[in-house]
C-alpha cells in the first residue's frame, strides 16, 4: 500500500528451515484484497511454547485465549489473521475464535488448548466467521511456503516483511531460531499490531522457555517505542520443537542454557527494531542510551520518557540538536536526576554537560550526524552505575498523515 | 508569528483594576524583536502569595527561586522575561535571577524574597544580563499598562494573549480575580512553556492562598495536555493584596472562603482552557470527560491517557470517531478496566456498550459532531463511582511543522 520505509534493511536476509515447523497461507478475504491474509503453522508433537502478552486492560479476545491456551505449555498450531484485529467485538468474536480452534483441532487431532491464534487490523468487527472457516479449509490443503511469504501474510500496515534468525553453537550442534514479526505503530488498534513468533527445532522446557523469553523481552521488545500507544493484542509466542537431538534445556543452570538465552536476545533484538524501522512515517532510527541513574529501571524509564516525547522526536525530524527538549524529557520522567551533573550527547559529540552548553560548542558534526538515519542519543545522569537503551523513530509529517488524513 | 489560533476566543474580555497591581512593560530586546517583552508587575505592600511550579527533576533558575521565596509568603513584584527561558544555564544563568533581584529590591526598598521572577523562551542560553538591566531601568520610568498589554508581553509562541477574569460576591463584597497566561505546547521547553498569573484584591493568608490554588490546579492546570511534554518552567503564582476592606480569609471554614475558592476554580480552568486554545497546530478542542472509575485519580489517569493518545489526538484531527483507540487508550493506562462494561461516546452520542459497538450504530451524527471544533469524548468505565474530566487538543500537521520543520 505504502512506499517501503527507508529504514528497511537493505537486504532480507534468509532463514533456514526449523524441523517441526510447517507454514501454509490462504486468502480468506478477511479484507477485499488480493494477497494471502491467513497464515497457518503446523507444530510437531511436543513443541513447547511460552509467550509475552499485552498489559492492555482492554485485551482481544485472542490475547485472552493465549493466556490460558499457554498454561498447558504445548502447541501444535499457530493461526494469524491479517485485516481484522476481532478486538471489543464481544461474543461474536470470541465466537470465530472457538470456531478456528476446533476445526484445527479436528483437523490436526490435537487439543484446542494446543492451538494459538492471533489477529490483527480493523477492531470493532467481529472475524467473519464463514471467511475464517472457508480459508482455514484452503490453507490445509495448501503447499508449505516460505518463510518469507509467512511474513508477509501476517502484515497490515507493515511496509516490508520482517524476519530474522540466529544460530547458536549449544553443546557442540548448531540451534537455529527464527523470527517472524509484524508492526508499524507501536500500535494502531485498527491498523497494526506487534505479533511477533519464534521458532527453535531445540528442545527448551515450556517454563524455562517462558522464564528465557520473559528476559528477552525486558531488554528489546519492552524497550522499542514508535507512538507511546501500548496494543490491545501484542502477542510474542515462543515454539521450541525439540526435533534436534542432543539439546535439552531444562533450567537455566544447564549447559548451554546460556547460550540459548545469549540467541534468544540476539534474535528479540533484531525483531524488535525491525519494528521501529516500520514505524509510521519514520524517518529516522534512533537509539536512546541512558547511563549514570540510579538503577537500570530508572534508565529504563528516564530513556522511554526521552523515546516517546514528541518534542525530542519532532526536533530529530527536523535535525535539530535540540537538547533542551533531552533535559526537558530527563526532568519530566520523575526519576532521580539533577539537572547540574547531566551530560548530553549527539552521535557521540557532547552538547552539554554540567548544566549547561560545554565551552565552545560546534554544531556542525552534531548537525552533520543528524542528517544521517541511524541517530544516537546519550545521556549520563551522574548519580549512578543504572544503565538502559531504548530505540524509536521520529515524529513526522508521515505519522499525522498515515493516522489522521483518512477516514474509516 | 502566526495566525491566530482558529481555537482562540471571539471577543477580549475587559479585566477591571485591581486595587494593589501595577503592571509595566518594556522592550529589553531579550531577542532581536519590536515588542515589549519584559513585564514589571508591583504590588501593594502586605500582597501574599502562593504558587505552583513544575515537577521536572530539571527545573529552571527562576523555578528554584520561585520556590524558595514562597517561603516567605509575601510579594511586592513580579517580572517575567520573554524570549529567553534561562534554563540549564549554570552559574550565568543563576547571576542574571541574582542582578534582577536586587535591581528590584532596591527600587521598591524590600527584600529581594518578595521579588518573583520568571523566563520562557530558548532555553541554553544565559539571560543577558545587560538586556535585563537596561529593561528594567526603561520599565521603572514606564507608564502603568494595560491587562491586555501585560499578557501579550509574556507570550512566547503563543498566537493570542490570554486573559481572564471572574468576579465574586464575598461577604457581601464584589471580590475580583484577574490571569493572566501564556503556553502553547503544554510545553515546548526552547519555545513556549506555561506561565500563568492570578491577581485579587482580597486579604487571603500566604497559607491558605496555597492550599485553594493547589486545590484549583488539581483539576484546572493539572488537567490539561497539548502534547504530554512537562516544561523545565512551568509557573503559576496567585498574589491577594489585601487591599479590598472587609474580605479577609484565614481558613477554609471562614465565612467567604467556599465562595472564593469557586471563583479562583473558575479563573483558572478558564486560564487553563485558554492555553489548550491556543495549542500548537490545534484545530479541535477536546474534552475527555470519564466516569465510574474505581476513583478520581484512577478516571484522571485514564482520561489523560486518553487526551495524550497520538492515535486519539490524529483521529479527531481526521474527523474519525474511531472508539477503538479510545479503548486501547483506557486498556494501556494500567487503572482497572472491564473491556465488556465499557461505554464510549462522541457529542453525547454513545458508539460503544458493553464490549462492542452499539446495534445499528449510526455514524452520522457523531461524524457531524467530529466536523465541529468542540469534541466531547465520554467514557463510563462501569465499576464505580470516580470521575474526572481533562482537556485537550488534537494532534496535526501544524503541530509538526512548528516543532520540526525549523532550524534553531
Amino acid at each position: 500500500m505504502s512506499t517501503i520505509s527507508p529504514l528497511a534493511p537493505s537486504s532480507v536476509v534468509e532463514l533456514p528451515p526449523i524441523a517441526g515447523v510447517t507454514a501454509r497461507i490462504a486468502n480468506a478475504r478477511y479484507k477485499d484484497w488480493d494477497r494471502c491474509d491467513l497464515t497457518f503453522v503446523e507444530l510437531a508433537e511436543g513443541t513447547a511454547v511460552a509467550g509475552v502478552l499485552t498489559q492492555s486492560r482492554c485485551p482481544s479476545n485472542e490475547v485472552e485465549w493465549c493466556r490460558t491456551a499457554l498454561r498447558g505449555e504445548k502447541a501444535r498450531a499457530l493461526v494469524v489473521n491479517a485485516g481484522n484485529a476481532n478486538a471489543f467485538t464481544g461474543v461474536r468474536g470470541s465466537e470465530a475464535v472457538q470456531l478456528i480452534l476446533s476445526l484445527v483441532s479436528a483437523e490436526l487431532g490435537c487439543d484446542p488448548e494446543q492451538v494459538f491464534v492471533s489477529s490483527t487490523g480493523v477492531i470493532g468487527e467481529p472475524l467473519p466467521k464463514d471467511r475464517a472457516e472457508a480459508g482455514l479449509k484452503a490453507v490445509f490443503g495448501a503447499e508449505p511456503c516460505s518463510w518469507l511469504d509467512a511474513a508477509a501474510t501476517i502484515m497490515t500496515t507493515d511496509t516490508f516483511p520482517k524476519v530474522a534468525t540466529v544460530t547458536a553453537m549449544i553443546n557442540g550442534q548448531s540451534v537455529n531460531l527464527n523470527g517472524i514479526i509484524k508492526g508499524s505503530g507501536m500500535i494502531a488498534p485498527d491498523m497494526a499490531t506487534m505479533l511477533g513468533y519464534i521458532f527453535t527445532d531445540a528442545c527448551v522446557e515450556a517454563s524455562l522457555l517462558q522464564t528465557m523469553l520473559e528476559t528477552a523481552t525486558a531488554k528489546t521488545f519492552n524497550c522499542i517505542t514508535v507512538d507511546s500507544d501500548t496494543s490491545t493484542s501484542d502477542t510474542v509466542l515462543a515454539f521450541a520443537t525439540g526435533q534436534l537431538e542432543g539439546v535439552r534445556l531444562q533450567s537455566t543452570h544447564d549447559a548451554g542454557a546460556q547460550a540459548f538465552q545469549t540467541a534468544l536476545d540476539a534474535l528479540c533484538l533484531q525483531m524488535a527494531q525491525l519494528v521501529v524501522r516500520d514505524g509510521e512515517g519514520a524517518s529516522k532510527f534512533i537509539a536512546v542510551s541512558v547511563t549514570g541513574a540510579t538503577s537500570d529501571d530508572s534508565a529504563k524509564i528516564i530513556a522511554l520518557s526521552i523515546a516517546n516525547s514528541p518534542l525530542v522526536k519532532t526536533a530529530i525530524a527536523g535535525e535539530d540538536a535540540n537538547w533542551g527538549r533531552v533535559v526537558m524529557a530527563i526532568g519530566k520522567a520523575g526519576e532521580p536526576a539533577d539537572r547540574d551533573r547531566l551530560a548530553i550527547s549527539f552521535g557521540g559529540v557532547t552538547v552539554a554537560r554540567e548544566g549547561c552548553v560545554v565551552p565552545d560548542y560546534d554544531e556542525a558534526p552534531v548537525a552533520q550526524h543528524l542528517t544521517g538515519s541511524e541517530i544516537d542519543i546519550d545521556v549520563e545522569i551522574g548519580l549512578g552505575s543504572g544503565s538502559a537503551t531504548v530505540w524509536t523513530c521520529d515524529l513526522t509529517h508521515g505519522y499525522i498523515t498515515i493516522n489522521a488524513d483518512y477516514r474509516t
